[in-house]
């Protein structure tokens, strides 16, 4: 069978109607993803980037959309295993298709639930590391279709901070690591939510797209339990020049 | 009278043993220190950058030292009053022989007196800006003289965040604004401490010595009353290259 044969049976046997597959540059591993719905964006790929897990560990992500997370993050660590949590089927069920697409169904699990009652999925205090990218945009304000599934990926409409930060709180060991990304303009809500759920952020890096320009997005580790003293680390600068993606963008990330 | 005889003369008049005078270069504003106890250093500066006044309005600046931020406060603003309150009495001194060498005394007045103690030593909601640069460091860990001006200006001796914010919400009308500058390594408690007293952080910006380094300093503004979403600026970037500082610090800083 030739390579386009192979690749032809493959997309009918894994794709819905229009679906595409996307080659992730690492491991070989690809997504299937559906572009009228939601396509993962670079914080996704800055939070997989941003995040580790040790040999051995347990792994969940939250709001895991179509299972980009997980997939990245078995690709780069030696975690023992990754769950993926996510409400919507139609991802949730990409999200499975890519896992075996890759080969991956031993190493990771996509669960359909509501992150809102994750503590009640999953023994307390059962994982290492619980990495999430949660809808950023606070409440519906502005949507006129807010169970289009674009509209649930990016707006707290199933879940909140508040909500994200308390399952988390409960699902993570102590010592455990939570790696979150999101808007810098909730930095001060982020940090004390963090905080009254004993989850100290421990480390961040802010993300500007240009060096003389605001930043759009935060990543912050956060250990349950740890002590108040954090580390800040350089700016993660995106583009060097309008199209011209920086060093550390290229060679880190792969961009 | 020649310009030396002048300065011979000012000086016998305004400097104690082993103070010298340093030009600000601001509107031929001059500064009296003492280089063996604690000369101001590029943080109050970038504090003075950042904070404003509107015009007409009461200033408090805490910890003030050596008075440098009334009085930079005083070049670039148009604010009615300006309040320095310096709890070591030798530092309170130089700060009131400054204002009299630059002729500031119906501008601002330095008042000696402990920080824990502020708010009763002015009406409550008084302020309309409240600016400080504390000591950065937790405790007198490492410390050998616990007494010197240095440790005391360096180390939360004398007063601690938690002390410096909770006095500040006391003496800022709703609505004012409180401008700190600290250490990064500090950010979750900074966040947590002034939300915990209303005291919502509205814009942060982080200052990196260079570009690929982690930043020393953070510049944050608070509003007394605000609501919780904020600005994260541009990085403030110090260096270009090594002893070549970039040309926001020296357009914008004067350094």
């Amino acid at each position: 069978m030739s390579g386009n044969k192979m690749i032809e049976t493959e997309k009918s046997f894994f794709l819905k109607d229009n679906e595409r597959v996307d080659d992730l540059q690492r491991n070989g591993y690809r997504i299937i993803q559906h572009p009228d719905k939601f396509c993962f964006g670079m914080d996704a790929v800055l939070l997989s980037g941003f995040a580790t897990a040790k040999r051995g560990e347990q792994v969940l992500d939250l709001c895991t959309g179509t299972g980009i997370v997980p997939i990245l993050m078995e690709a780069k660590t030696e975690a023992a295993h990754l769950t993926g949590l996510e409400i919507q089927e139609e991802s949730a069920d990409m999200a499975r298709r890519s896992v075996l697409l890759n080969g991956l169904q031993e190493k990771i699990d996509i669960v359909t639930g509501d992150v809102r009652k994750a503590g009640s999925y999953f023994s307390s205090a059962f994982f290492d590391v619980v990495t999430c990218n949660p809808p950023y945009m606070i409440g519906r304000h502005g949507l006129t279709n807010p169970d289009a599934p674009k509209a649930i990926a990016r707006h707290e409409i199933l879940c909140t901070l508040e909500e994200v930060v308390s399952q988390t709180a409960k699902l993570l060991r102590t010592g455990g690591h939570f790696y979150l990304v999101h808007r810098p303009f909730r930095l001060a809500e982020i940090m004390t939510t963090l905080v009254r759920h004993k989850l100290e952020p421990k480390r961040m890096r802010l993300v500007y797209p240009y060096v003389d320009k605001e930043p759009n997005m935060v990543l912050i580790e956060a250990v349950r339990g740890g002590k108040s003293r954090m580390t800040v680390e350089s700016p993660l600068i995106i583009f060097s020049q309008r199209g011209v993606y920086t060093e550390e963008i290229r060679e880190k990330y792969g961009f």
